[in-house]
Parts: structure tokens; C-alpha cells; sequence
């Protein structure tokens, strides 16, 4: 039974290193009992936007929406086309019509990246970001009063709805349970931001009670983010919403090295929709075109999509055969002051997924 | 001419270093060409509210009014009083009554400090963060509809003014203008919060045009932070709304290992009320009593607060001081690893503010 997978390698590296991604997977079906079936699109992309006015076609829904799965590369050309354009008529599109109201994204020290830190090696940082995805502070509620004037005042609401609140939190406390430190550290601001805020913490609460077994904790926005860098080895799940979600995504790669190549997932955890899969680098005009590109992230995001199509034997394997290839200085691509080229750096990897 | 400042301690460790910052102070007159007369007040303490059953008394805006500035200690004893009365009925309500509306931190490496970065020594980092203090996301405008059912809706407004915004800016590029780099960052993330954003940075451009001889930029709130770790030495001057610089004012500190020594001023920069100096400690009751709380972060404070009464020449020589002393190891209080109590820190700095 084929996972059938939509690929979508969007723009600049993205068409580099979605193929390398590819060549992982078909690795992954000779070693494993998986099989997959691939359907390429060129829309989300600004080539396709150039040429249609629009990113996607009017029918995109359906023409992915039976699909297990969407490989993404990476949208955006900026000198063409605007990002609010590009990233809202695709990604966030897809977030919202496919009902993606998980983003993880893992910070994890790996051998041969370095860390901004000072005094942490390989296994002292490694914990997941759970974001919500699709409410909460993203909500484009709003608008201005007496445009122009000085009396000007602009407004934006934000919206937190038990459903959208709960199913992350239950998303979160699952994760927790699953790992081995069954710890949840939750993001809350309760002591400023006065309304959502203290009804988000009620929520943690609630839920808490249907997990006995995961110890989970709180502290607000300002002082989780310090310690994220001063004490990144205390945590291991954490869950916030789509805004302080988002910055903690960003920093806790940023702590570990790897916010190049440490993927995003945008999830559905139910499998009503599909959940895409991305690297979170740009399309990376200044390198686009010359094949040295690094492809890990990309590589990554394919094991996170094998561990949410329920390959988890597969998922884990791909992770272990990127840090080995890591670990191997002639492996890294010139981004991690290595000599290799993107396919070098693939080759190595699926040769480590072989020996495993 | 004396500068009329009203001394609050309040709890725990602010009883032991506000009289240290007074020293320091007393040090300042005898060398500088100034006076201060010191009026004490016992409110906004927890001890007051356990008598009292409100933090302050009810005409405490006529008793702090006439006063230049505020000097505080730290608010706030979870384990008799929630924080959410401690903190909303001092330090909340001084910002919004007193128009306080900038909150002004630093991020500076200082010697003796060590950092949680890698690789970073005393003058790579040294930025200043600009925090809009009065509205945007603080706004308590907001609320529950369908509540305890499984149609809950929260909604919280963030509002932004011209006037709320345009102020901030321009003291921001104010600031800029007045040191060395002449050089600007703003905090936005109008690619995500659509519709206030995009207002920010609106305003950001329009103000800019005042400022030809300021270099600015922008960054995304959740790419900031990241920078904020690999880049610190970007950076100059960072402007932000309220949520954003609530943050940023932590993790900058957090970044340089001064979180507890980095002091805060909010200010009313017209001078039509007081403002207050703070450091950013808790009450610390786990060390509270035993005299070896460390006094830096309080009489940096007293610094910003020379600054604002336009005592320049003292508060870089406090500052200058500041670093003197804690260039040697024997002056650090054990908070830094050292054996100095905190009356021995504090004469270290008087003795080195004669030198100077
Ligand atoms: C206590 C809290 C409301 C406050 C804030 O968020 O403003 C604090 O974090 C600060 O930065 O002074
Ligand atoms: C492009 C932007 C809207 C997006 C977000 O904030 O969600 C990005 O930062 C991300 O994290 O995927």
C-alpha cells in the first residue's frame, strides 16, 4: 500500500534539493517495507505566479487533497514577487484550508553544527517546538479607525477557541508521553497579555489532567526565551500558540545551530487532510543554481513526513544516518564549512541509511 | 537645584540594594555638580498590601506626582500575594498613570559576566532595547463568549495609536542618532499579524524620513530572536511594540548573562510625570535577608536614572565604575561566583566613582 505523496519543490533551492529529498525516500522503499507513489506539481511557486497571476490554480484542493502527504521545498523569490503574495497564497493556504494546526520543529544539537552556545556538544540539547497553527494571534480580525489622521487607531484580535486550544495542547501532551522525559513546558504571557492568556493556561491545566504521567510546567514568553539560551537542556516538549509558537521556532534552532536545517512540519494529525512537510530555509537566491546546496533540511523534512505516515522504524533511521554523514567533515556542504556538493552530502546519507 | 526622588524598596532583596543605589548616589553628589533629596515610601509593597488590602494607597498618584523620578526596588512575594495583584497594582499601574511609555533595557557585555554564548568578550555586545510600554498587545480589551462550553471563544485586542507608535519611534531614533552607530533595528512581523504590523512598520518608514543620518532595518520578530543568539554584535538600538520588546528585553540580557544586572527605565521622556528606574530581579526570597543579594543591577539603575535627569557625566562614570569593579573578582557578590557581600560590592563602586 503506497503513501502517495505530493511533491511541490516550489522555488530556487527548493527544485535543487526536493530531488535529493526523493532519492532518500525511493533509499528508504529498498530498505524498508514502504512503498510510495509521487505526483509532482509546479504551482506555490512565483514561477507559476508569474505566469497565471495567482500561485495555485482555483482547483488545487482538489488536486492535492487526496493525498497522504505534501513534499514541500521552499517558496518565495522576493525580487519578483512579493512575500506576502507568495508565502499567503501557498503556505498559509494550505495551514488553513488543510486544517495543519500543528507546526514541530525540533531543536537538537547535531555533530558537525555548531552551536552559538558556548560549552554544549551533541546530546545536551534535543527537544520538539509544538506551534499552533491556525488561530490565535494570526487572525487577520481588524482594521483601522480615522485613517490618516492623528487620531489614527489600529486594532487586530486575538482569537483562541476551546477546540483550537485543546486539540494542540492533547497533540503536545501525546508527544510528551512518547518520549522518554515526559516533560512539557507550556509559553504563556498571563501576567501581560490579560485575556487569552490566562484562559490558555486554563487549558494547559485541563488537559494535564487526562496525562498523569507527563510533568509539564509553564513560564511566560519574555523568560522562556532567555532560557532558551541559558538552559536549553531543560526542555523537551513546549507548546505555544502560533505566535509565540513561531518565535520559538525560529530560536530554538538558532540555540542548537541548525536553524538551516532542522524542518517544519504542518500537521493534520487526524489524516482528514494532508500535512505538509518543508525545510524552513528560504529559496536561497545567492546559492540557487550552483548544485551546493545544503540538502539535510529538505532530507529531515522527509523523515518527519515518514514519521507521521507512521514509518517511525524509517523516520528514525533517516535521522541517525543524517547526524553519521554529519558527523564526517568532507560531508558537509560548504554552508557548514564543508567542501561537498548537494549530492555528495545525499549520496553519504543514503549510503548511511544502507549500513544501518 | 536637588532632583527630587521618590525611593520605594518594596520586597525582599529591594529593602537590601535600593539603600546601596542611595550610597552610590550620596557618592555622585559629593563628586558631581548635583543635590538629590529623597523622599521614602513604604506602598507597593506586599507587606503594605497584607495591611491594607490594595498595593498603594488611593492618593498615591498626588504623593509620587511632583517627584522627578522613582527609584524602586522589586515588587512583588508570590507565596502571600498572587503576582497579578503585586505587579498590575504598582508597576502596571505607574506605566499607564505616569504615561511611562517607553521601557528602556540594556544588552552589554560586561567584564566578570559570563555569557551563554560562545566566543563573545566584554565591548561585541552593546545594544540598547526600546519597548513601547503603554499599549499594543497589553491592551485589556477583550473576552469570553459561550464560556464553559465546547464553543468557548477568547478574543484579545491589540491596539496601536499613531501617537503610541509615532512616540516610541522617535525617541527610539532619538536614541540612535545619539551614539556612535547611528544604527536602528525594528521589530515587526507584518509577514504574520497582518493588520497592526504592517501599521508599525508604516510608521517606521514615516519616521525615518526625520532621521536621515540614522541606517535602519527590520527584522521578523521570530528571525529577530535568532539573531539576537548568532548576531548580537548587529546591533544598536531595537525598537519594539510591547509584547515583542517584552521579549526582546529578556532575551538580549539573557544573551550578554545580565539578566539579573541589566536594569530597566520606564520612562515619560517629556518629563510631565516621574519616571521609574528599576532593576529587573525579583524580590528573591530565597536570598533575601542574608546580605549578599548583588547591588549592580540596582545601582545601574540609579544610572539610567542620572541619564534621564540629564546627569550624563555621572551615570557613564557610574556605568564606568560598574565595569571597574567588576573586572575583579574579589568585588563580585557569589550570584557571579565571587565572595563579596553586598555592602563590599557597593563600596568597591564608591571608591572607584572617586577615582574616576
Ligand atoms: C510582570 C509583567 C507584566 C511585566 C511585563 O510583561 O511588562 C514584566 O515582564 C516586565 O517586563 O516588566
Ligand atoms: C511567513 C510567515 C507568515 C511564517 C509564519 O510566521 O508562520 C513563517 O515565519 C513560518 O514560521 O513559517
Amino acid at each position: 500500500n503506497a503513501h502517495h505523496i505530493a511533491v511541490i519543490p516550489d522555488d530556487g533551492i527548493g527544485k535543487e534539493v526536493v530531488p535529493e529529498g526523493l532519492r532518500v525516500l525511493k533509499t528508504v522503499s529498498e530498505k524498508f517495507d514502504c512503498a510510495f507513489a509521487f505526483d509532482h506539481f509546479d504551482f506555490a511557486s512565483c514561477d507559476y505566479y508569474l505566469k497565471h497571476g495567482q500561485m495555485m490554480p482555483d482547483d488545487w484542493k482538489a488536486l492535492l487533497g487526496d493525498h497522504d502527504a505534501i513534499f514541500f521545498g521552499a517558496v518565495g523569490w522576493p525580487d519578483t514577487v512579493p512575500d506576502h503574495i507568495s508565502l499567503w497564497g501557498s503556505l498559509i493556504q494550505f495551514r488553513r484550508e488543510f486544517d495543519q494546526y500543528v507546526n514541530l520543529r525540533a531543536a537538537r544539537l547535531m555533530p558537525g553544527v555548531s552551536s552559538p552556545l558556548a560549552n554544549r556538544g551533541p546530546g545536551d540539547i534535543d527537544f520538539m517546538i509544538v506551534r499552533e497553527n491556525t488561530e490565535g494571534e494570526y487572525s487577520s480580525i481588524g482594521g483601522k479607525i480615522f485613517p490618516g489622521t492623528e487620531r489614527e487607531v489600529v486594532m487586530q484580535e486575538t482569537v483562541m477557541t476551546r477546540t483550537g486550544v485543546d486539540r494542540i495542547l492533547r497533540f503536545a501532551f501525546d508527544l510528551a508521553q512518547r518520549r522518554e522525559k515526559k516533560h512539557l513546558t507550556s509559553a504563556t504571557k498571563s501576567n501581560g497579555i490579560s485575556i487569552t492568556m490566562p484562559y490558555w493556561d486554563e487549558r494547559v491545566e485541563a488537559m494535564a489532567a487526562n496525562f498523569p504521567d507527563v510533568r509539564w510546567d509553564k513560564y511566560h514568553i519574555d523568560i522562556l526565551a532567555a532560557h532558551f539560551v541559558q538552559h536549553p537542556d531543560w526542555f523537551d516538549v513546549v507548546v505555544a500558540s502560533n505566535l509565540f509558537g513561531d518565535i520559538l521556532s525560529d530560536l530554538g534552532p538558532a540555540c542548537t545551530g541548525t536553524i538551516g536545517i532542522a524542518p517544519a512540519g504542518n500537521i493534520n494529525p487526524e489524516r482528514e487532510f494532508p500535512s505538509l512537510f518543508e525545510p524552513v530555509h528560504g529559496s536561497a537566491p545567492d546559492i540557487a543554481g550552483h548544485g551546493i546546496a545544503n540538502p539535510v533540511e529538505q532530507i529531515w523534512a522527509a523523515a518527519m513526513m515518514l514519521d507521521h505516515l507512521g514509518e517511525r522504524d524509517a523516520a528514525a533511521a533517516v535521522v541517525s544516518a543524517i547526524e553519521a554523514v554529519l558527523a564526517e567533515p568532507q560531508y558537509r556542504t560548504p554552508d557548514l564549512g564543508g567542501p561537498a556538493k548537494t549530492s555528495e552530502c545525499t549520496e553519504a546519507i543514503c549510503r548511511a541509511l544502507r549500513d544501518i
